[in-house]
């Protein structure tokens, strides 16, 4: 049976188990200071074009938000986010864990509009009673979000630009950042990208590799003492040549944006076929997530033949399901999951 | 140049390569649920002889020990350690940050003892003003401890029994378990020692794999919702298949203790060959920790040759350093370390 | 210049300063050991009429009610309220700040629905991310809500119920809880309102003490440690007769209710004779706090003879006021302010 | 009977009672923001000869510690302490509940030694393991200590001196402040205390007041944001008057400083009244507690007639007592005790 549950259903690209197995048994020192996270570091400057970044490599997603966020506020600061922000919803309270407060703002298709961002940040500086409340002292958005979808250069432009003007970081939330910029709509460059925001990361662990997540501080604005900040919130591998050798496998010939785009060359023939069939999508998602609205029968007929998530029931009985494609999905996969829909239809 | 400053200096052994890529592209669902978890799990449960067993695979030894600790006690709680214990030294604070003072006891070749921890037990039950303390909520100890020795059957089982007394969990610290158990001084086996505690953990990271503690509840009595606290703790990994295909490989066919064994055996050679020298161990090892108290002189001989920990400065001008072997410290570079002894004496 | 801007703009009852004074070389334990604060503890036990209650004073609101709510949360436990909650809004995260998120539900006039408190329950068990989000630990309600209005014993019997079936505790804030109970609105005794909680306070603060809140548990259910809890949150008064006199002296001869009562006296005038002058209310509040729309013009009219807060713009240019009595209002400032509004429109 | 428990046992000095009283109905705005708070800032300021001096009202010593502190360190830094001190021992975690660890050094009388403290910053720094440990981002000591000592003059130079080359804020908890000030072995003056330091309280709850400890930033030195960080930490008292008040009237003509010196001169006549009945002093404070030893029968004799605290028991089976003075303790309390001891030895 195939999975489209989500994109980290696999392994990891084999160029990296194949380097894994290769440099085996050469001995490196632990945390991060091996030769195979400096290569790492060093191609992912380039691919930035910030020789000056500050790159640091942590195991996962929740973890590396937590970490960053606390480290970049100070204890009297919440991080802003959509209201369906990773952060916001399905982290366990990790940024409340470490004592910080989640600001939430309206989300639209998964993105904060900047206008409301502003707006929020204005009527909060306006409210004479705001040292009795959360200082915003961030801003978190991901991209893709958790809907699929993408901001805009013109959008990132100003969201940034605020952050700016109101003197906070904009954090942004990579977990399938190559998902993101190989999207058909994305108009934006990684290097443009980089200078954008204060910090993001490169997620690994959704593309292509075992786990990791890589962070990047752009202009070596890492906050003081990371490295031990990092180790206090337990995300700290004693052996990181495990993240350096699959980052740096990643970062050779361009492997993370290569495989990135397969995976949404496959999403967008996922989207082709289900709107082929007359079946309409939640959200217009341009990249590896895709929402169709099924029926009841329609997902009764799939059963036992394809696995996908069911993502929310509609007031009118039917339910927004979500198919990811990912790094590894094969033309052969896709070609199934037609056949399926053709004979279930 | 042959290094010996600590057991993770390589990868992971073989088999757990062969198995990683004999896997890759199998779908399975993600945090955990994976069947390669289920059988690592079984095969634990099997190993320690308790089918009844609550089993969970972290990935590093701060993390593990910081997430288990906040499980197990209430807010107003503190964990009680020897003063050279792991999470009173080297873990940046992990403990503190989720709220909870480490309460030091003495430490006795990295050991607690057990009449000691009764003394402070009872005498902290004494002090009228103990509601205005940190009421001492568990025991951590380490086995082996930081500096390689090991607690007796007879010394776990008072300080277990002490804690039963006390009402208050033992959780012992296995980052290096398998080279405890497997030393020629341990008169404990793994099925006793997992009736000795209430939670402990094989350490996966020092023992063969590229990262992963495997905790165990020995009796099925995991904390209450302890996944949605391992994932508040950013201790969820997302390919969880990651550790339940290392952890499989290692409790098949006792790879686990055969590695480790692999590891006291060199270790003993390494005491020999110093002891044959002349040169004075800083504390009787039974374990893959060895602790040459050297001069100026002798260190500088292999400088640039061999590399190894300087553990301490002592006063009279010497250092105690720190050679540890591993799960796959070879023949062959222990003979060129005694080779290197022969020619630098 | 008289001032309506709050219900904590002058010092104490004049008995508290006269008890202070007349008690003030006695000789007594602190921190909440004394006569007086038993006293005090066994009169708001049989003013709820319940032998078995648990009874601690604390400070302050926002301490209150981020002690009470840390000591009855796990770790992994966040706590639902109103978003426009006291503890969502204005207590600086507090509540984050001991590691638990604030789960909001949508406000109806500052509380919330017991419909919608089920529904958001019930979607969150139905949920199967839910281990990945933060669980529903307790329900924190107003009595007053902030914005002055109160449940009914319907609503509150509903609210307690649906907590009962999903075996999590509903603590009530009673910052102004005798504002609340002396409304004509209100339909429910004190001892019923003790019946439909698991935790409540008496506040002092806003009801004429110069400091303090009187913790209730209604059934002796406090938290194991409570006092050790207080005192990690900095919550623990060294002459805890400070609390002990105040409360002793309010609950005597039902003080409490009787200077409520005035705050409610005063508020019915206000709203009335706004009513008389056309002036609409924001919110129709039954309580001491009182909320006018008033154009930018009749603002001015008043400015430099009354204070009051402005609590928000409208998008039409007028602005919700508030106006709040207390246990000392005097029918003289009410009067004055009639004056000043027959002048002024 | 007579107690020297501690020195919070009574209510407050009359004076602070009497202007209670008298400007109990003038309407203030809240949370400090009153005239009276205002006018007591500018006489601590002048007391300590610093127009520039930020000065904070905070209710109790456990919270102005755990606020202080967790204001002045950021997230990956410890404070450190001597084992005896108050933040390290009797105040329940309160400083690791806000996330940071407490380094304590060795006491001597309560004291921590300026070489001891260099020397664990030195090799704090020389451990290349630094990274993995917590860094030690203040200092905290006590004036005076828990043990009745002082510093002089010569060592808090030298404390703040090793502070400043390690760029690291030096904070001293003066819940007794004034009794150190005011004994005869203090040689220093309130002005060079506030330039020893950089941060620092007079503790009014110790001396005359009914709660309240004055935090003073002596160069106008409050970290950003101080006021929302009280508010966070449950520190914010709505009626700010009431600290307010009692701070005007202590530091009104040298209230302050004349009620400790009373307290000092009741102990050392304590003190002498031991000495002259042979009774060995624990240690030689210069303040107002005093630790006689004292055998079984001694204590034996004492009971019911005069209420003291038990310290700790000797090996030898005597036990360290303590007798507190305080700002109010009257000549007949003292002939009491006297005439108690004549008739018991």
């Amino acid at each position: 049976m195939i999975s489209f549950t989500c994109d980290y259903n696999e392994g990891a690209h084999p160029l990296i188990l194949e380097r894994l197995a290769s440099t085996n048994m050469i001995q490196q020192p632990g945390y991060g200071e091996d030769s195979f996270c400096e290569n790492a570091k060093e191609k992912i400057r380039q691919t930035i074009g910030r020789p000056q970044a500050d790159v640091f490599f942590l195991v996962g997603g929740t973890q590396t938000n937590s970490t960053v966020i606390d480290a970049m506020l100070r204890g009297y600061e919440g991080v802003v986010a959509a209201q369906t922000g990773h952060i916001a919803v399905h982290e366990s309270g990790a940024v409340e864990f470490s004592g910080h407060k989640v600001l939430t703002l309206p989300q639209h298709q998964g993105k904060i509009c900047p206008d409301e961002l502003e707006s929020y940040l204005k009527a909060f500086h306006d409210d004479p009673t705001w040292p009795h409340m959360v200082w915003p002292g961030m801003v978190y958005i991901s991209f893709p979000t958790e809907y699929g979808t993408i901001y805009s250069k013109e959008e990132l432009t100003k969201i940034h630009s605020i952050c700016k003007s109101h003197k906070i970081p904009l954090f942004i939330d990579g977990a399938r950042l190559g998902y993101g910029l190989m999207s058909p709509a994305c108009d934006i460059t990684i290097k443009e990208f980089a200078g954008l925001c204060d910090a993001f990361y490169f997620g690994g662990t959704k593309v292509g590799a075992l786990c990791g997540e890589a962070v990047v501080f752009p202009e070596g604005n890492a906050p003081g003492h990371f490295f031990t900040t990092v180790k206090q919130h337990g995300a700290l591998l004693a052996k990181g040549r495990l993240l350096g050798i699959q980052f740096d496998v990643l970062f050779t010939d361009e492997l993370y944006f290569r495989i990135s785009r397969n995976a949404i060359d496959k999403a967008m023939q996922i989207k082709a076929m289900f709107t082929e069939k007359g079946v309409p999508m939640f959200i217009d998602s341009p990249t590896n997530q895709q929402f169709p609205i099924l029926t009841g029968e329609q997902m009764a007929a799939l059963e036992g033949k394809v696995l996908f998530e069911v993502w929310e029931p509609l007031p009118d009985g039917r339910y927004v399901t979500r198919f990811a494609t990912s790094w590894c999905t094969t033309q052969e996969q896709i070609n199934d999951l037609y056949r399926l829909l053709q004979e279930s239809h």
